[in-house]
């Protein structure tokens, strides 16, 4: 079905950039889209060297042309799974990608590979860390206050009246209140995440509602 | 280029299964990949109404081809950027999809639509959120015996002898270091996610290293 003399311009139409590589690896069909995301016109990378022409990384920063060899055949395995990729384009500049590839058979064409722009996904997963990293970060500190005040009270206990002790556990139950708080609050999120938040839908008296922001904030 | 009597079999070498539409909704080709991810030969579905064919629905359930319109024209946007769909298959199976399209002027075609299977995307996902969901119960349990302590001390402060208040104190204090010990172990997890923790590269005495595992478990 697509030997040699495949017309692969209908790949031109494809939301996603995609190259067709020859088996001795060179580029046999660029899309125009490859070509924006390289910042070099499609039809000049045909017939160049598909690693150089499309220069890709594995996350160690080696080259996934060289290390994956994705053009020797390999009777076990006809399509790649997706993998996170940095595509180099021709300007240098460095654009996280995910990129499928499939082995084909005729002698015209070794592979086929699509890209998409990993960059909305990279952003996603950052943010999600970002979050975990910042609840983290605020549980820390009334963490560490509640271990501060127990040592000094464990440590320092005669030096204290029952007044101060009792005043010093005041504290700690307040802080520990908060990191409760905050734990709910990120689990709550978790479970939005995993899609597990049942939402109670119930009448509110909206102008009640502002009345009590407005007090908080008063 | 991708006008009237484009040969659009060239998109079955993709490693991605993709789908041409016509203006009038209709399936112009389907790729054989496309075909066994719906369990139906992919040359019954030319002809049929995609959102027959291809049935595809939103988070909400709804049918995307409906609420979405991606064979209207529109001159703003002739990409539809990645979207997590559900693709019921013909024997009424549901898998997540990360669906691009992209709008083709050309009478023939209105709409190419390439599909990628999103379990894996999921199932990583629902793995880290289980992460956060897990280790914030984890946190939970010391918490609360943290604050059932304080709690009481507070309330119930005369009926307890000095030395009672100080072993209190002490649970409270193992408890508040067991939080704090996850709670860094959270944060491990959230940099190695980010790629930012960094690697301290030492040597070790295997030997000794196992004695000391050894040791807690007996």
């Amino acid at each position: 079905m697509t030997g040699a003399g495949t017309d692969w311009t209908a790949l031109d139409a494809l939301p996603d950039p995609a190259v067709v590589v020859a088996p001795d690896g060179t580029v046999v069909h660029a899309t125009p889209l490859l070509g924006r995301l390289l910042r070099r016109a499609a039809n000049e990378l045909a017939g160049r060297p598909v690693a150089e022409a499309v220069p890709l990384l594995e996350e160690t920063g080696r080259d996934w042309w060289a290390c994956r060899r994705p053009l020797d055949p390999d009777p076990g395995t006809r399509r790649l799974p997706e993998t996170e990729l940095t595509l180099v384009d021709h300007a240098g500049g460095h654009r996280p990608v995910l990129l499928t590839a499939r082995r084909a058979a005729g002698e015209q064409a070794a592979l086929v590979v699509v890209l998409r722009r990993g960059e909305r996904r990279r952003r996603l997963d950052a943010a999600r860390s970002e979050l975990v990293s910042t609840v983290s970060h605020e549980l820390r500190s009334p963490l560490t206050s509640v271990k501060g005040f127990v040592k000094t009270l464990l440590t320092k206990w005669e030096q204290f009246t029952d007044a101060q002790r009792r005043q010093m556990l005041a504290t700690v139950d307040a802080d520990a209140d908060r990191v409760t708080r905050l734990l709910g609050e990120l689990l709550d999120v978790s479970r939005i995440d995993a899609g597990r938040l049942p939402l109670r839908r119930s009448m509110i008296d909206l102008a009640d509602v502002a009345d009590q922001v407005i007090q908080r904030v008063d």
